[in-house]
Formats: C-alpha cells, structure tokens, sequence
C-alpha cells in the first residue's frame, strides 16, 4: 500500500493551515489528481479548477478565511476551495440531487458566503460586503477573484467605478487564463494580453519569490502609507493601465502556479490601504494534459475517460440543430448575423462562425451590449440573431423592453438552455424566459417540441416576421424520439399531436415528451386526453387552444419555467374551463438530473397524469 | 417690429446647411432664446439642451444626416436637433399626448435613427449601425453622442470593448458637463476630471480653431494613415486614458462651445479609419443664468418664470415621502444604508445623504451594480435600501434574480416611478415591475395608497422581513386626497377600505383612487362595490381577496402595470368568480398627462365603472 497521501490526512481547515510551504506544494499536486479523478467519474467544471489550484491554495494560506472573506465570480473555478474547507468527501456526489454544489453555497460551508454563478458580480458583492463589515467596525479582509473572461461584463466595471474612488480596501484577484470559456475577444483582452507578456511579468515570471525577496523594499513596515506603495511598486506596475484610470492599485502579473510567490504576494499586498488588482497568470487545465491541449472541451465535461480525455459522443440536441439551422439559412439569406456573448460553443454558434466569420460577432460576456448591438444591426437592415442562454439574456432585460421591443425591432433571440438545465441548478435554470419574453409588447414567442420546428420556427422568424422574435429550447431535456418526429408546420397555429375527448394537455416545448407519457398512462385509466403543442406562446394560437378546451372541458398547461407570468396565467383570465398549471413553482430549482427534477416538481408525465386524475376524474 | 430671427426663416433642413459660420453662431444664440422660453410654458429638459447647442450645430455642420448616422444617448438632450431638424415649430406641444417626444422618435423624423430613453446604450446601437451599415457596403459615418454620466453604465464600457478591437470607424462624442443628473462619482468622473484640467486642455480652450490653424500638421491628408494620426496627435492625447486603453483613439477635450473650433474638430477627425472618442466639454444651463447656478434643478422642469427661473412649488410626493420615512428609521436603526444610482433628488434621498453621508452611497448610473453591492451589503449585515425608478431597475433585472433573491437576502428596493408616469413616455413606464418582481421566488411586492401605507411598509420592509423586499409608488399619479387619508394598517393584510355587496374592486396603490372614483359612480347607477386596497402584491392576502370574491361573486383588478404578470393573472388561476383585468395592455404607453393616458387605457374611474356594468350588469 503507498504512504497515505496529505490530502487524506487533513481532517480540518487547522490541519490545513497548519502546513507547511513544502508541503502545500505536495498538497497543491494531489489536489490535482483528486480533481481529475473525481471530474473523471461525476463531470463537472474541470479545467478552470485545475488552472486554480495554486491561486487558491495560495490565498487559504495568506488569508484568515471565513473571518475573511472570499467571493468567487462566476463560481465554479471554486473546487479547490471546497476541498480545502472540509468537502473533499462530498465530491463523489458533484452536481448531484442533493449533492455538492458545483458552486459555492452557504448552506455548504461558512466558508462560502456568495452563491456565485453568472458573471462579473464578485467585486460589487465584494465591495458591499466590505462597505456593510466597515459599517460594524469589522476589519476583515474581502477578496473577489475574478476570471479575465468576466471583466468584460460591464457590471464589473460599474463596480470597480465605484470601488476605485473608495478607501475601501477591497481586494481583486484577477485570475488571468487568458480565455473565458471560449476564447477572449475585445480590448480589455488586448489591453491584458499586453500586460501578460510585458519584460517586467517576464522577469518575474516563475521567479517571483526571487524577485520580491531580492528586492530591498518588500519589508511589512514600508506598505503601511499609500504613497510608500506607490514609490515602491512603481517598478512593477505596468505604466499607467486600465486598473489604475479605475482608481485601483495594480500589481503584476504574477505567475499563478508558483505557489510560494504567490503566498508572499498576498501577504505583502494583502494590507495597503487602498483597492488593489493582483494579476495572476493560470493556465487553464493545468498540470492534465488533455485539458490544457482542449480547454474549451474540458471547461464543463461530462465524465471521461482519464487516460485519454475521451467523453461518450453527445447525441444531437437543440443547440447543435439551431447552428446547422442558421448557418443553412445564411448561405441563402444574406441579412442574416450572428451574435454570441462568449458562448460559440455552447449555442451551437461555432459552425456559423467557421462559414460566415465577417457575419459573426462575438461581444464577449456582455450581454446588455449585445442586446444593443442587434438593435442597431436591425436598425442598418441586417437580421441579428442572438444565441445565448435564457439565464444569461436575463442581463439584457432591460436592453430588449426599452431598446428592441420598444422599437418593435426585427431581432431574433435564440434562447438556449431554457427551462430546467439540471447540474448547474439554481443560477442557470431558465425558468424566467417564458415570464419576461411575452411580457414585452411586439415580441414573438416560440417554443419548439422537435427539431423541425426549431427550423420552421427559425425560418419564420427571420424571413416572415419584421419585429422581435424568441424561441426558446431546452438542453438536456430533450427527448431524442420526440424531438426527431417530423410533423406539418403551420404559421401561428398551434398542432393537435393526439386527439381526444376528456382533458386537454396544452404542452410547450420540452413538456411535450412529459405530456405524450400523461396521455399514455391517462388512456390505460381509461381517460382520453388530447395533446396540443402549442408551438407559439405568444400570440397564442387562441382557435386551437380554445376549440380544444371547449370541446374537453378540462385542461392542463404544461410549461417547464415559472408559473408567474406563465402561458397558463395568461390563458386564465380568457376562460371558464377549469385549467390547472403544470409548471416551476415558486422557488430556485436545485441541481441534479432534469428528469428527477421533473418528477421532485411534479412535472414529469407520471405525475401531471396523476394530478388530472384527482383534480378531474374523482 | 424687429428683423425677423434667422431661426424663424430656416424651412427645410437644406436652408441650415447653407448658413454662413456667422450665422450659424446667431442661430445657436437665437436657439438658446427659443429654448428658454419654450421649455418654460411647457416644461421639459432644459440645462442639458442649453449646454449642447453649439455642439449639436457642429454635428450637423460637419456630418451629412441623415445618411450619416445621429444615436443620442439617453436622448433628452436633442431638442436642439429637433430644432434643426424641422421641428421647432411643435416644440409649442413638447412631451404632451401626441405631441412632441422629449426623446429622438423614429415616427416624427429621418433623422432620428433610434428612441433613446435609457443610458449608456449608444455606442451599443452605434456600433450595430455601423456593422449593419458594413455588411451592406454602406460607409456612411455613425455618430454616437453621450453625456460623461452615461460613461458609468456598463454596457456604455461593455461596448467599448467590443468596438475598441474593430476597424469600425464609429465616432463617440463625449458631452462632457461635469456631472449627470446630479453630482458625478466615481473613477470615472475623476478621471475626466483629470482630463479637463491637463494643461492642453487650458490651453486650447476657447481657441481651439486657432489652436488647430496654427499646426501645420492639420492638413486633412494626414489623416489618411493611422499611424501619421498617431504622430500628429500625440500632443492633443493626454498620455494613455482610459479610452485609449480601451482601443478607441482619444482627442480632447475641447471646448464644447466653440462652435467654429467643434466644425474644425468633427471635419478633421470624422474619418480617421478608426473608432475615435472626441471629448467635448460643455457647460449645462450655458446661457441661462438660473440654469447655469442650478443646472440640477433644471434637468427636467415644470413650466417656469423665465425671468426668475421659479417654477410652481410642488406638493407632497411618494419620493419626498419615501426620503422622509427613511431618514427618520434611520435615527433609530443603525443598520438601514441607503443607495442611489445617480438619483439623489429625483428619489428623495438627498434628506438622507445629508444626515447620514456615511451611510449612503451613489454608485453612478450602474443599477446592475447597485444590486451586486446590496447583495454586499445585505450578506454583512446591514440593510441596504435602494431607492430606483422602476424602468431603470429593469437593468439589475438578472442580479434581483439570482445574486439577491437566491440567496433570500434582506434588500429593499424603493421602487419609485413605478405605473405610468406621464411625459417622459414610452421608454419611462413603470409599467413591468409588478411582473418581473412578483416572478422572483422570495420577494415580497408591496404596494402603498398612501403616504402612511409607505411608511408602514417600508418599516416592516426593513425591521421586520428577512428577505428581499420592494415597495412599488407612483410619481405624478398620486391623488392628495387619498395620499394623506390615514387608515390602520396589519400586516400581511389587504384593507376592505369600502364595503360593498354587487362586486369587489380590487386595487393596487395609485390604482386606489380611481378605483373610489369607480365605486363613486357605480353607487349613482345603484351598484353597491366593495374596494379592497391589495397593499401585499406578493404574497397576496389570500384571504381577504378571497372572502370578498366569494361575498360578491364577481370582481375587477385595478393595476397600474402591464397585464402579463400581473396580480390578475396570478389570482385568475385560483378562482372560478369571474375576475376582470383593469391594466396596461400590451403595448408601449405614449406620452401625455397620466390622467389622460388613464383614460385612454380605460384604467380611469369612470371607465372601470362603465366596464363593470357593461361586463357584470347588463
């Protein structure tokens, strides 16, 4: 049996602590394997947390946390930090019902005080907790650690506007990977690309303990006044950069996998009175071979083979049709742009942008700009189309009632992801869409079941509609028999899939592979029950839904977002026919697998069976 | 009689272009004269338009519009425009029911490309134009004009990064006056602050034109190649900036009224082959010595006395209200912090800021952040209290949704503007928020009918909830009368304000006026209604809506908010009494008197009671 590993032997964060530089060294190793292996077999974020393993080590090290406090952006680079807070053992149920949360949460660990997950939020959050401690006299230290792919996001900014003018000694960790998920596009990239490869980051680059130790002016005492700071790090800042028009310190970049470089400059920076920008350089993936060759494909994996980085092939899903769709339809229609937000891979964008790169625009993670860009696109007499996720576009919601709707502008958003989304959980669910599109006059709201209508839908959209449009499909909820059925198409109506004469199951999207099961085990009670797929949420296709009410008497509305501003709350008010709502209720949807979600909620086709059952035949 | 005013003998857009410099400065003195008296029948926005007429005359003297293109940011300061543009002669109906908007209005001109409203969205849509514009071979100039306070939006910076890496040749004219609507804060602000005082700026000022004619290099060849660019102006780039870093070339500042010196500068830089910052500074109110002294106070005015710049005192309002209630908990709780974004006046809390400046922060024009820093503030300890307009907390839509209500998180939002709110129109509606704040799990929706409701609610917001809160009021809707009633308040609980036994009238806040107003006269047509102020929005008192439902089999919702997600369409599920809506419809509310836009939206009194017959009695 091999000597027992480190990893194993801490118990409790004082174990931790407790260790020496030698040994966080060897800790910082084994933290990678343990994360390999455990991705291997549950999926989950992989290479951002790899690139984070001395970051992370390094700022447990120099910092007294949870009296301290550290706010992730974003969230899931937050793996090592979990490890390192007592939740090694809890990895085996990552992203699972009831499991690990893939980000921090505080009912984990009093370690984690944010619930991160969207982007560029960490230095607002980190700000107003260090503006609410200082209000009680509380002089802990706050720390947000930030990716480069996140200070494109214009929240980030306002916040470091704020921040900068402050004597508020927040600190920012700039954890530069030189990517975002995708690849990292626009002038603050350019600006840090820059600063990466300046003479002083490589002097100091793997040496940076040398460098500070060598130096005669790295002792405690001289950081005490700011203008001490200022004369002594002079030679490390990098002229005058975005950080400091902002009104922050900056120091770096530093090499971000020397860990005891790292230690020493939290430690010496930890305290100069004023907000600081620490860069850090990380390399994504780093130390798993497969993972820094294809960072992209190791960002958020299924598990895989550790040998040789292979996931199982991924089937066809809604993301991948709607690319194929747009870029088809490009070769054709000529008007038509594409617009990302940092996301080519994950909307499916990728083919588009390989055919047409000068129609392709990705903004980076920006998604009020993009909302904005598409309006004056549409504007100029172009058709952009915004792929991007449901969860995401709900950073552009004032963008598309004021700027697009507002202008009745023909844009068209491809609203991915939307519905329940699974191992992400709460921050990711797109839950809203439904809620937020149709309450926005002149917009059009789509939902394809299959993913033929997804192109009809597509189709119609950009070549027959001339004001905003939507259409919103899930990921993962996809039934691969159900999506692959070919039925007519026909302009703004609705489809009656299955007949019948006792209920009526008026089912949006996703929710028609539940509803056909409802239908199935409705008829072995022997209940008739008629499915209609709505296929357009707003306008409704008030003839079909109405017909099929009238003649059933009963009805249910089956849609997988909130049941606030739902189809089925929009219907009410126009009927007398009992309805009953299958939808999210009231509440953030937890991790775990879609399908066990359905049925945790009631809207797996099982139980909306059961429910009309009480409420109709008893 | 005197000679006729140049003003008065342009008629086509044609007879601008062919003025002379020397007539073109007796017109901007001759607007500025027009102006003042204009805006003082009408009311209107006033400082800005005074400090941008030599700017907006050079804009149109250089560029070729409508071919080129014009996007003003936020939009109320291009009456000036308008002017040029033919229509000064409506100026007489300025922001009345169908009359002049206050804001560019694709409707009334060619040359309004886009309906501002909103901040920091310019050079989002500019940059949309001019890729639109690109992909059709169209090399038509766009022309971005933004105040320095819109540059603290994010998605003003967010766009920057994405325009800063294009070739793109958009032109962003920063109107630089020192402040927004009020003081300006943030790194930002002193950085430009820095700006306008560098030594080539003092230089320059007011000479600009002779500054220019004296340098040989000022020849337009020159301009051809970026780098001869580069060369000849490194003496007017004031070392790196913030804008340089963000990939736009920067030139400034000059002085903004100036107005041969502006033509020079616009002509000479309009086509340097790359995105370009030209920073303008100008003085808000130029021209008008009471606006000039109180340029705040003459952002947007009533109607006033031109000679001693007075307007009518006004009233009582939910804001001053709202200013009031907090500043007085706030003796008493030390855990009450307030926060603005830009909007001290307009929200009352300048009564706060002025009593407890330690516990009040204005973020700048940043409402994603503002959210961010409660979250902060909020997980600290502290209760953080944002008071907002409803249509610009639409920006911090995401951020309410997963960084405050997924965490549960004790905020107050004090939701100011909230319903229609008149004059400003289609892009100022506070018309979403009972959607989009009810759809969020956790949040509780109040909304007062009076002063002392306010009061109530924002204490038990504050001392009572543990979670995040809103407090929804009207500006400009409010009835004196029903405002100072004082009535008991219990917590939880809507109030039976009148018993009746035909039908319930269920009202949310500013609707409760008109909704008395409706019982009013349905009592002289012998209908005996019952008015309930809902004062909860979310969670509804079930109970008491529900009794008297039940007591009077039939009922009307009044709410001054869009349909979709409204409290009619939460309740509607959940009853078989017949349920009617009284709300906005689906569509954007023009501008005009809120009386009259009740009226036209049959959400007046008399119309309710006319409906309530028709659909109840008849």
């Amino acid at each position: 049996m091999n000597s027992q590993k480190l990893l194993e032997t801490l118990e409790t964060y004082e174990d931790f602590k407790a260790l020496s530089m030698t040994e966080l060294e060897v800790l910082c190793s084994e933290i990678r394997e343990f994360l390999v292996e455990s991705v291997s077999e549950t999926g989950g974020h992989l290479a951002s947390n790899l690139g984070a393993v001395e970051l992370t080590v390094a700022l447990h090290s120099a910092f007294s946390f949870p009296e301290d406090k550290l706010v992730f952006d974003v969230g899931h680079q937050s793996y090592v930090h979990k490890i390192l807070t007592g939740r090694k053992n809890e990895f085996v149920n990552l992203r699972k019902l009831n499991g690990l949360s893939g980000f921090p949460k505080t009912s984990e660990s009093e370690f984690d005080v944010f619930h991160s997950g969207h982007s560029s939020n960490s230095i607002s959050v980190a700000l107003g907790l260090k503006r609410g401690m200082e209000q009680q006299g509380n002089p802990s230290h706050v720390v947000a650690v930030l990716g480069d792919g996140a200070l494109t996001g214009g929240m980030a900014i306002e916040a470091m506007n704020d921040a900068g003018r402050a004597k508020n000694n927040i600190i920012v960790v700039l954890n530069d990977n030189e990517m975002s998920i995708s690849e990292n596009v626009g002038s603050i990239a350019r600006h840090l690309a820059k600063m990466r490869t300046s003479p002083i980051y490589l002097r100091t680059k793997g040496t940076v303990s040398t460098f500070f130790s060598k130096i005669p002016w790295i002792g405690k005492g001289l950081y005490k006044g700011i203008s001490a700071f200022k004369a002594a790090f002079r030679n490390m800042i990098i002229g005058d950069n975005i950080f400091e028009e902002l009104g922050f310190y900056y120091a770096g970049p530093f090499d971000g996998h020397n860990l005891k470089g790292l230690c020493k400059v939290f430690n010496q920076l930890k305290d100069v009175g004023k907000p600081i920008v620490i860069h850090v350089i990380t390399k994504k993936g780093k130390g798993y071979a497969p993972a820094m060759e294809r960072p992209d494909l190791f960002h958020g994996v299924k598990a895989f083979d550790v040998k040789t980085g292979r996931s199982a092939p991924s089937g066809m899903n809604f993301s991948k049709a709607f690319g194929n769709a747009i870029t088809e339809m490009a070769e054709t229609n000529k008007r038509v742009v594409a617009i990302t937000a940092a996301m080519p891979d994950g909307t499916g964008l990728n083919v588009f942008r390989q055919k047409f790169p000068d129609r392709y625009y990705d903004v980076a993670i920006a998604e009020g700009h993009a909302a904005g860009l598409c309006a004056g696109l549409s504007i100029a007499g172009t058709v952009p189309v915004f792929a991007v996720y449901s969860s995401f576009l709900q950073r552009a919601y004032d963008q598309l009632i004021t700027d697009i709707c507002g202008m009745n502008l023909h844009c068209v958003f491809a609203v991915d992801r939307a519905g329940i989304v699974g191992e992400d959980g709460e921050t990711h669910q797109g839950i809203f869409d439904i809620s937020y599109l149709t309450s926005m006059p002149n917009m059009t709201v789509y939902s394809p079941a299959t993913y033929q209508d997804l192109k009809e839908m597509l189709r119609e959209a950009v070549e027959e509609r001339n004001g905003p449009c939507a259409i919103r499909y899930p990921k993962g909820a996809e039934s691969e028999e159900i999506c692959r059925l070919e039925q007519p198409f026909e302009k703004g109506k609705a489809q009656v899939l299955v007949e019948g004469k006792d209920v009526s199951i008026l089912c949006e999207g996703s929710m028609v592979a539940e509803g056909l099961k409802a239908v199935q085990r409705l008829k072995e009670w022997g209940v008739s029950a008629e499915l209609v797929n709505l296929r357009y949420l707003k306008p409704l296709d008030m003839d079909t839904i109405f017909s099929s009410l009238k003649k059933n008497k009963r009805g249910v509305v089956m849609e997988n977002a909130t049941r606030y501003g739902s189809v089925h709350s929009a219907l009410c008010g126009y009927t007398d026919v009992p309805l009953y709502s299958v939808s999210v209720p009231d509440c953030y949807v937890p991790q775990g697998k879609i399908a066990e979600l359905f049925e945790l909620l009631g809207m797996d086709g099982e139980s909306v069976a059961q429910k009309i059952m009480e409420e109709f035949f008893r």
